[in-house]
């Protein structure tokens, strides 16, 4: 993103806000962009830096050269102590764990292959556009560690027989198949990535910041939980949203067919 | 359905019978089929009353017009107290509950614009079938009121990624794209819309109402439990299931290739 | 598979092993393979047999004769006391359980139609591929008998408004649609259905059996769980893996550009 101001290297990332989008940059190109415990910590800074600066109202996270990201760096898996091997698992998890509490909307922007931990990260951000160059695998299992951790991930985005035969198997897909399964929403020609990225996410920003913080943590709030129990739920949230300004505003707004004015913005 | 008699207004939405099949239809075409809480509590009751009534096997969800619903009436939310709010949202779930409550199936006939609670009401259904001109959106972040409950509904029945892009961007989907989905199980033209509804209606409404009753509250009971629990309810709710005369009189009439004859028909 | 060896009759299924594939051959052609109750019983006791011989790795479910299985014996069904038609869904259940259980990955050909607790059986297994000529369907509620334990396999396979559509119609579905749900990984013709089974389950046979075994059993540990409860398993799950001889060993291999050597291969 050309435009992109204030660029920070942080270590194997760059970060970079043009208000109103934050983004995070895989740095690591010749390398294909490993999801290193030192990235990961990097990315988990950088989306919790997000969640405080008002700037900031979508996230987007890309990745310099042909590659998404191959996934975890296998030099920091060799020949270590079962307390280094679980650091490694609780960092990635973290930053997993980081991007649904951020209460920004996290889009993934694949450009290429996006395998392993870097298939998780996808399936894993709110909302993911792919090239249709990019492809996605969860290969551990050909090299005796199976990939446990992006299963859970994988699994709730694209349901049982289709995660278990990539898991089984390691073969890639490719991005019309990760679409049709719903790991990706869109795919499209590789020079227009870029900018559907940035045309959805300046779309989705142009709504109340407020409201999306509401709604991205009402979502993770209810997934997991029963039917009835997401609904008693929800429906405190959807009358405690109403209440707000925002939700005032945006109502009347509609109903005198003029354009909202949010608090934030 | 013009061969429906029995047709009574009740408030907002029309209710009638012909046996088999009960139908509610919304009749504020004017408004686009608002769910205001009098058209809710008049749905809900419906629905109760469908279930006492004998001569109800299948229930049909319509609408007059152009659009299905376009989903709560705003008016109801602006410059309200918070319980009157709450109010509002909890006679919305009661409704959804009360269409998984009714032991019989629910199909909802989509002709148009299926909205906010209009959308979440056709995820709800235990069947939909939409006219091709029908489109489904959760637009409630536009107007600074995130889509929660209808969310409930929707993750549920098309996935993550699918549902976040819906309730983050509110961009409607067309009826093709709902199907592709698992929203709607069929799309046809407009003008076959009503007939193949009443087919499927009536060639579910020739199993045995029994059998039907004991499944759909079965679906909705196992639906939330791990696989090892849903398995032991299900084992014995299957073993019960066919001990009732309706099984016994079905697996013989199969046996011997006869029609069977249910109980109640 | 002409090549199969010591297979053995074992009441209405052949087991064989030919290293390192385990098979199991549903042998009542004539009958359309129901799932009796001996059926049952013997093909568990088959994928517990596999469990204990270290030649097998992967496991095939086949049939004889044009269909894979039209479900269950509806003559054990009839005329029985509640005890007798208990034990015949809990020896179903177990079953489907042992499927799961087999720390071995599990893989359905699918010929012809799988009906009921054959569709279930489908369902149920890790991987399916299915001849274009199979159908699918849960046709119990048309003979009084609602599929209620193939429904447990079969929404959690396909989702909510399409098992509801199979289990309320009991209309079959056909080998494309199953695939596009998602009850079945791939279609292809009758004449390379066996071949391409083979081939599949011989790709993942090459992988360690240590690390499938850690992984199946991973699978159906963290499907049923919260997100964050998931992650926490697997972290653990994911570290212990990366201990192991085999991940080691695949890891160095890849690191190295050489092909791993499992420890039992």
């Amino acid at each position: 993103m050309e435009q992109t101001a204030n660029v920070e290297q942080a270590g194997p990332i760059e970060v970079g806000v043009t208000a109103p989008l934050g983004v995070i940059t895989l740095a690591n190109a010749r390398r294909r962009n490993p999801l290193s415990s030192e990235t990961m910590r990097a990315i988990t800074a950088a989306l919790r830096g997000f969640a405080d600066d008002t700037a900031v109202r979508v996230v987007i996270i890309r990745a310099l050269g042909p590659a998404f990201s191959a996934g975890h760096d296998l030099g920091e898996l060799v020949d270590r102590t079962l307390e280094d091997e679980q650091a490694v698992f609780d960092t990635c998890v973290e930053m997993m764990t980081a991007v649904h509490d951020l209460d920004k909307p996290v889009i993934a922007e694949v450009s290429g292959m996006a395998f392993a931990a870097g298939c998780q990260l996808v399936a894993t951000c709110d909302l993911a556009v792919a090239s249709s160059a990019a492809t996605f695998s969860t290969p551990g299992v050909r090299i005796g560690l199976f990939c446990s951790t992006p299963m859970v991930a994988v699994t709730r985005a694209i349901g049982r027989k289709r995660a278990m035969k990539m898991l089984l198997t390691g073969d890639p897909i490719d991005a019309a198949t990760a679409a049709d399964w719903g790991l990706v929403n869109d795919v499209v020609d590789p020079d227009d990535l870029e900018g559907t990225v940035r045309d959805l996410a300046l779309s989705i920003a142009g709504s109340s910041a407020a409201t999306l913080a509401i709604g991205k943590r009402a979502f993770y709030r209810q997934i997991d939980e029963t039917e009835p129990r997401a609904y008693q739920m929800m429906s405190e949230t959807m009358a405690t949203n109403a209440m707000t300004c925002d939700a005032q505003e945006g109502m009347s707004a509609f109903l005198a067919k003029r354009h909202p004015v949010w608090t934030d913005s």
